[in-house]
């Protein structure tokens, strides 16, 4: 869409994402079809659809718990704006970073949890701390009402069936990275 | 490992990971297999076989392209070096960042790149900047000698063949989040 691109075949999207196009057929299929066959998709359609499924075209608040470099980096990430997700909070328990100002959110300290999650209707914590401690936090927030965690921290949160919890792990893409490295460098050498 | 495990059956790992046993089975199979029927597998013979197969045993230097949060946030993860990563040097363009220390290294002017590159034997390269002006920096990497590149910019590079690049979403995971987190409260509302 942002290339300006209205109509698209299964055919080009397969190449774009690498996934064969009766994959990208079947898959649309179990949505309801997107499209009539011999057509190709209508572009914008397929994105506005797209994100309804997603539920983009909700609004959900967020609070960040962790207010170092990764924290800050979310929070100061414009584009989740777009898609609706709404960044409400921000919280810490290090006296040098409460008071800090992210993109016109106060850093406040964790013991206002409660009552700015109780008061402010939110979904969504990103956990940007270190693992000790995260499980604990999370156990928490939950209790506080929140409904679902994106998970940055590297330990598995234990919560009650209902809370969607989304891990973050950056080092499996670097792995793979790795991974399709060495392998490359093997071919090469043979 | 970490919490002393020695053996594991491929049903206890398919728990851990959502896959099926026999999934898991197939795959390990597919590298020659870790274990004998019925024994289960050795944990640390496992993490051991998995890291060579990923690369983990080598070692490659990296740098990071862009040193605002989420650059400084990649930059202080220590986990990197026990993988093998080793973290040498960070650029940006910005002089309020030059000079800044991040993890014992320097921030540089992204103009001493090249000479950094050619001596310092960088294999990886992770770009944390926004993506006006990554296709254009990306391609100077490749140019300088860079293998694989860690994009986390928001834009499709475009590289000879041979040059590994990984491309890191964030928005996805917060979209599969937010995609379960509605699917959750609808069918709680049925």
């Amino acid at each position: 869409m942002a290339d300006g691109v209205e109509r698209i075949s299964s055919q080009d999207l397969s190449k774009l994402m690498n996934v064969t196009a009766s994959q990208i057929r079947q898959d649309f299929n179990n949505f309801g079809g997107f499209g009539q066959q011999g057509y190709g998709y209508n572009v914008e359609y397929l994105y506005n659809e797209i994100g309804k499924i997603l539920g983009l075209d909700q609004k959900h608040n967020f609070i960040i718990i962790g207010a170092g470099n990764l924290g800050r980096a979310l929070g100061n990430y414009m584009n989740f704006e777009r898609r609706g997700f709404l960044f409400k909070g921000m919280f810490d328990m290090n006296p040098d970073l409460i008071g800090m100002d992210v993109r016109g959110v106060t850093v406040m300290h964790t013991d206002e949890l409660e009552k700015f999650i109780r008061e402010n209707e939110i979904d969504i914590a990103v956990l940007t701390i270190p693992k000790t401690g995260a499980v604990a936090v999370a156990e928490k927030l939950v209790q506080y009402g929140i409904k679902a965690i994106w998970n940055f921290a590297h330990v598995d949160l234990k919560v009650p069936a209902g809370i969607q919890v989304e891990n973050v792990h950056l080092s499996d893409s670097l792995m793979k990275l790795s991974y399709n490295l060495n392998r490359y460098n093997e071919e090469q050498n043979q």
